[in-house]
């Protein structure tokens, strides 16, 4: 991330920037509308030498010339839109990101679907350290978690796109990463939820075996996967709820496995897993541990995508974690006892790899 | 407004225009959140070269490490606060501008207190053509305009605060451009409100006599501040709906008044009441309109945020009304057969004042 300074912005876009934040709910979802009428894709798809008059867009959205008139005059104001001279309209090459970008789409949904009124609880969240904004889909649930498969169906949709995004294709890269250290036999997979790493690994390395530690629920779903691939052999589970006093962690294992997982914690509770799985691993065993990391991104854009994502756990998931910064990492990993084997970053999309050994 | 080209703008600024659109929603309520906690204002009043800490920042706002962090990591990644080599954290001008200028707070409270929620009702308000996001605060009224002393504090203290802002200096401002035309005797006030024209008017010029035009409610409303100013023989009320068919004008005065009034209204609304007006005027009478046009400021800032407040009508305030643009307004009004005497723009903030001739 660059290096900031007073002086690299002039008063007037710094007025400028403040006044499109303070209004930048109506924009947000002038947007929203648009792609809700197929008026955004309807840009997305026109060149720029192209252009669209007022009455096709009523007729493409069925919004009447009232409505078309508002979402438009704002769509020029924000850059999204060009007027031409004969009162036609072109689109800019916003638009077209938010239009065809897959990752602006993703974003803009799991704001717009998943986030957006539960946001408008964020003080609350913070003051309490619980998801305050979860309330807008359910009362009865103290975390997101076990709501995720009852969310409605565009919610819902909106954070199986976000979760897939920016975890599916980390597998595939990582796995060799791992396995280059040397050869596993056996995966403790933390958190394995439906099993998608556990297949990633069978299919990746023929003899290696893979334990999924999750909740006894998750560990019902994985199991109807992993008999779906015809896989009982090499992948079993471990039910068992981590924070539980009780809980105790499997004596087997060469290589422990927390992807994306660790984020759903607060501090406290990331401490307390580690120093499980510390003192569970043997002496040869080694660590893994695949986090988005806020402060490890080589651009300002995924950086301001990941803080403001971060929020998302705060006022909506669990009230108390967030997409952390390596140096937190780091530092409380080598104050449980762990080295640090290897970092990598830049995995994947915006990924940091951990390996640790006792 | 400058004329935009496709080109104005290179690629990565376009992806990141389209990305901060995208997580907006989760950094506007991350400087809500920093408002609510003292947080905005505290380095609001930090020079460039001040820094604070984070745990100076937790005493400040009463929130824990983890709720800071968040929000000022956000901060730093949106370009809000700077983040020093020692982990101590300085003011942008972003953040000044945020803090301390008043018409940001008053658009941005405007939109945090009274629209977020409600915003996201936009489509279907859109579709329907009635302020569908009104039901966050009442399902019982199918306009604000009669709730608005019944919204929760802080929502109308939003409300009131966003309209004087807007309107409170115009009328000393537009009386000399009027009065400048001619002496006029005596002004029908339409959509005199609470009477704050009329009373303006009262003490400009000191033999003119006022007549508020406007709901019953709202004249009894104006009957009060008449009397607490001891104006009884000076400002008179006309209760009338003026929508309502059987409704009349009276047929008298030398002046007809319409001060960010007919903004309330549908076009077709507007050529009705014009239309009354029309009839009801004599020939030597002149209409005065005031009115906040999008196409009609001076720079691009103002454009934006009059654009995107047109939204608070669609999903707020009435469904059918909006800040207009000015070629309507005048192709209207030549329409019912008025002459355009004189138009004179970027009165007071963002006004323009239309003087209309039979």
């Amino acid at each position: 991330m660059t290096q900031k300074n007073y002086n690299d912005i002039s008063a007037v876009d710094a007025l400028k920037t403040a006044q499109y934040l303070a209004v930048s709910p109506f924009i947000f979802q002038a947007v929203a509308a648009m792609k809700k009428k197929g008026l955004l894709s309807h840009f997305g798809k026109m060149s720029k030498n192209e252009s669209v008059t007022k009455l096709e867009l009523c007729e493409i959205s069925g919004l009447n010339d009232y409505a078309v008139s508002v979402l438009i005059d704002l769509a020029v104001a924000a850059d999204l839109v060009i007027r031409n001279d004969d009162n036609s309209f072109s689109p800019t090459k916003i638009i077209h990101y938010l239009a065809n970008d897959r990752m602006t789409n993703v974003n803009f949904d799991f704001s717009s679907e998943l986030c957006y009124e539960g946001l408008g609880y964020l003080t609350e969240s913070l003051q309490t350290g619980t998801p305050k904004g979860l309330k807008v889909f359910t009362s009865s649930c103290s975390t997101i978690y076990p709501y995720l498969s009852s969310l409605p169906e565009n919610a819902r949709k909106a954070w199986f796109s976000f979760d897939h995004y920016y975890s599916d294709n980390v597998f595939s890269v990582m796995l060799p990463l791992v396995f280059k250290e040397k050869h596993f036999s056996h995966i403790n997979d933390i958190g394995g939820n439906t099993g998608k790493f556990a297949l990633a690994v069978a299919e990746y390395s023929k003899d290696t075996k893979v334990t999924i530690i999750d909740l006894p629920q998750q560990c019902e779903l994985a199991k109807d996967n992993i008999r779906k691939h015809g896989l009982e052999d090499r992948i079993d589970t471990y039910p068992v709820n981590i924070l539980e006093e009780s809980a105790k962690l499997p004596n087997q294992g060469d290589l422990w496995w927390m992807s994306q997982f660790l984020d759903c914690f607060s501090m406290d509770q990331i401490e307390e897993i580690l120093t499980m799985v510390y003192n569970a691993m043997s002496e040869d065993s080694m660590v893994a541990i695949s986090e988005v990391f806020g402060d490890k991104q080589s651009n300002d854009i995924a950086s301001l995508v990941i803080e403001a994502n971060s929020l998302y756990f705060s006022s909506m998931a669990n009230g108390v974690s967030r997409f952390y910064h390596s140096d937190e990492f780091v530092n409380l990993v080598e104050k449980i006892g762990f080295k640090v084997h290897r970092m990598m970053d830049h995995v994947g999309l915006a990924h940091t790899l951990l390996l640790l050994t006792k």
